[in-house]
């Protein structure tokens, strides 16, 4: 078939070279001396410090939070050995931590229904070279967007969901994700995500939610605003666990509406929040920029 | 005793003469005709139309709402005459409305508690001249604000409420207010209004709740917040019903958070949003720019 | 050649019926009656009216304008002889107006030059049925969005300007839209428009400055803004005057920045805010939302 | 006289404990082993880092900014000891550097002209205990605030200010500052502040300006902005310096206008942008967040 690319993959505008950034994610109880032991063992590796973001949630016997993003010669040739020699760094502090390759990106499958709206955001910061990632394929429930998913060079796979073929679906959607992709985005997916898929993918499903969190949790959520009269709506994007709607929230943001917006218009106005929320969280995830403890977000942003 | 006023009543500043000015809010069931009716009936009395705003629910058979601010020469002479006359146009269209003279300030009471932001920014804005209504007096149960409040020239009651003193304080509450105010703003008030109040100052009461209703109705919404950890807090200004927080809501804001702001940092940039977002729905209230109508507002600002 | 369109324009969804329709725009000196004479005039002619907007610059002897939204039977038919009955009612107040049939849908050139963010939200929108225009043509002076732009089904023209070819192609642009659009977008446009043609399509050229108008006026604004150390940058929709960037302001928004942002990431944050901006001056535009009095817009919105 | 303080000194309300709280805030030339430099010595001193910000304006030969705040046994005590040992690891990396005891409160001569809205916000959020400085006095070329500042119980200079004083008004303004406040904060005050004095105050002079600069610098900018036709008005807090309204930027926000908002409603509502502005900025500044290079600010907030 003489599928007609429009943007091919090759015209992605060229990023910056970042084969020797590296980025690396801490957690652990704080304590005196965290800081100086990994910008100590950093310095003594030759690294080059970038940004530093640190977080304790209290001061006394409260967990600690970091980020440092550094670059150092030859990362990818060095990588084995120094997580080696980082973990027993790590050790005397009890840390959870990575460190990830700036220039492996992270392997993205979007989740699609009918709505395009938050997809496209992401196609087009994504080819605006503004999402840092790789998408590797797009999984639908419908075929309305194969074409235009297609046009961007990337793999479109329709896989219906109907109470029977509910099983099959799943079998499906694993097979094709499960090691082979880093980040799932649901794009306003309209089908609950089965448990076994959340525990496989534990904090790296990232769903859009079209409302304020917690304020209307569950179905048609501005059918539920312009019943209650709201004069602000909101979109949440956040990543998702067992608890419809309840999983760590990831950003938020709202718009000003008023009584002369009916529910079709609250809808035209949350596509515009909610395409630009679900596109942050997303580059933020894949910019490593995340931490979940106790089912918060923290956010170096 | 000699209590040392800080600013004079006197000193309030200048506000526009508005002698002449109306206000005249409408609400019926739409049909062709109305606006012709009623701005024909305006022009034939010699008024002159300063502002008007109207809003249709639904084109097809909806509620129809009308607020149009008039000059009038003589309004105050003129007044009872001139509604008598527009009783006429109304009944052709099952019309409830309301003429106001903008001369005629509301009569205010505030009702404060134990934090005074949301009750200074009121007294500011008034003492500014940006709140163009008339402040009889603050209720509280207790004596903290009372120099405060005096300063301003304002008259404090202080009335204690606890179990047993309840039906009392209930009784010195109304009877200070009955036929005496016009608005009850609850500027942070602890206490929990009885029905009988409610229903005597239905929509006549507004109540400044610190969260982005429906998120976190009830006690500690700021730790509730913080548990659920999202990422933007807001405030909302609502008329008191039975329902507790589910009064028609006339203006909700929000405040960007993140991971690094405990309950009490969420607490003081709350105020901000909570003050300003009480003043304004006050301020709408008294310049009659709200119509309720099944539990929501039409607000024309 | 087997251009092969992602979006068919028949895709373009379905739009309320809006066939009966009109809007009408009224500028005058203000005086009493105006507003019963022109509703009066309507239900007489048995329209309904279903949304007004007035503004009154000033209560003495200042300007009157007003946008009325009314639904009226067999509108295309009746237009002509409403018009010239209007003209009746618009000679004793001295006014300029207009009547526009909603269904009849203005007609949009887009110039773009090498940045397709502004033009990708416009055709989005415009996609999603947000725009409610007919986009006629793209014209650009660089063949890159050519397949972009084709695959929506719309006329792509490529019309170079350099110092040698820039008479030649002011006479191709305005060949190609004079008397055949309503509106010209400038969608970052790098190229001067010719007073000519600004003086023939009067307030009918719509520009996105990448700044928050009056600062950082001419080129390079973000590069501007980062050497001010400016903590917010903004973008600005206006109608092109002759006056570089001086032109009636439509609308304004703007984004949080910090000192950790360079000028690319103001750029990339401000790509955001540009194609918001534009998006919404060009619908308040097409939907006839906006008068012109002395290089300011009464935006009805 | 009788004078009779509405809030006294003594109720401000009681802050947490920072007596062993230190900030350093450090700029020097970015190369590696900064961070593990300082945090090292840090550890050794048995400090405990609460917090930490840096920023690297280029990882390429930039500058290196950093925030740390730490908590230390007998901080009080060990002060000198500290600075002097650590001048020897400072002098390592060229830094400029300072050390700053939180408990030490910084002193705030306020200056303020007719305009009380910006000096209220001031004394409130003092007052409420968000503001932890201590406000040493107010400086006014006017009578018209004595009372009102005397009853929080603050002082209050009236200095004249004509053409003939201005010299005599400066001799007195440096001598009741000079070595005595740390911060001057102009609240409205509408007088040119003399080179030397800004001199002395080098980066310790903050004033509000009534617009986003540097659109509309100079006088009358809420004029300035309605004879533009801005839909955004806005305010900036920032550093004074020879340059009128030209100094290094620390904070600016903005509010949202229409055509309805003629020159007195634009000063209505900017007054609550601009006191909400310069509020963050001083808060900012006494919490020693902010640091000053080449006329920009870095913010670590």
């Amino acid at each position: 078939m003489s599928q007609q690319p429009v943007y091919q993959p090759q015209e992605v505008k060229r990023r910056e070279d970042k084969s020797n950034r590296a980025r690396m994610l801490i957690s652990c109880p704080d304590r005196a001396g965290i800081v100086a032991a990994v910008s100590q063992f950093l310095y003594e590796q030759g690294a080059n410090i970038v940004q530093s973001d640190q977080y304790t949630m209290d001061p006394e016997g409260g967990m600690f939070f970091m980020r440092i993003e550094f670059d150092l010669q030859d990362l990818e040739l060095r990588l084995s050995t120094l997580q080696e020699d980082f973990g027993r760094v790590a050790d005397r502090f009890s840390m959870r931590w990575s460190i990830f390759r700036a220039a492996r990106r992270k392997r993205v499958a979007i989740f699609v229904s009918k709505e395009d709206h938050a997809l496209l955001e992401l196609l087009w910061q994504w080819q605006a070279g503004d999402l840092d990632a790789e998408i590797s394929m797009v999984i639908s429930n419908h075929q309305d967007m194969r074409e235009l998913v297609e046009s961007f060079g990337i793999t479109y796979h329709y896989i219906p969901v109907t109470p029977d073929t509910k099983a099959e679906a799943e079998r499906q959607q694993r097979e094709l994700t499960s090691g082979k992709v880093d980040l799932i985005v649901l794009a306003r997916y309209m089908q609950i995500i089965p448990p076994k898929f959340i525990e496989q993918f534990h904090n790296r499903i990232i769903n859009i939610h079209h409302s304020f969190l917690p304020a209307f949790v569950g179905g048609k959520p501005y059918q539920q605003a312009y019943d209650r009269g709201v004069k602000l709506i909101g979109a949440t994007a956040h990543y998702v666990t067992e608890e419809l709607d309840g999983g760590p929230i990831i950003e938020q943001d709202i718009q000003r509406v008023s009584h002369r917006d009916n529910v079709n218009e609250l809808k035209r106005m949350g596509r515009h929040i909610e395409r630009i929320v679900l596109a942050r969280a997303v580059k933020w995830h894949i910019e490593d920029r995340l931490l979940v403890f106790q089912n918060k977000t923290v956010a170096f942003v």
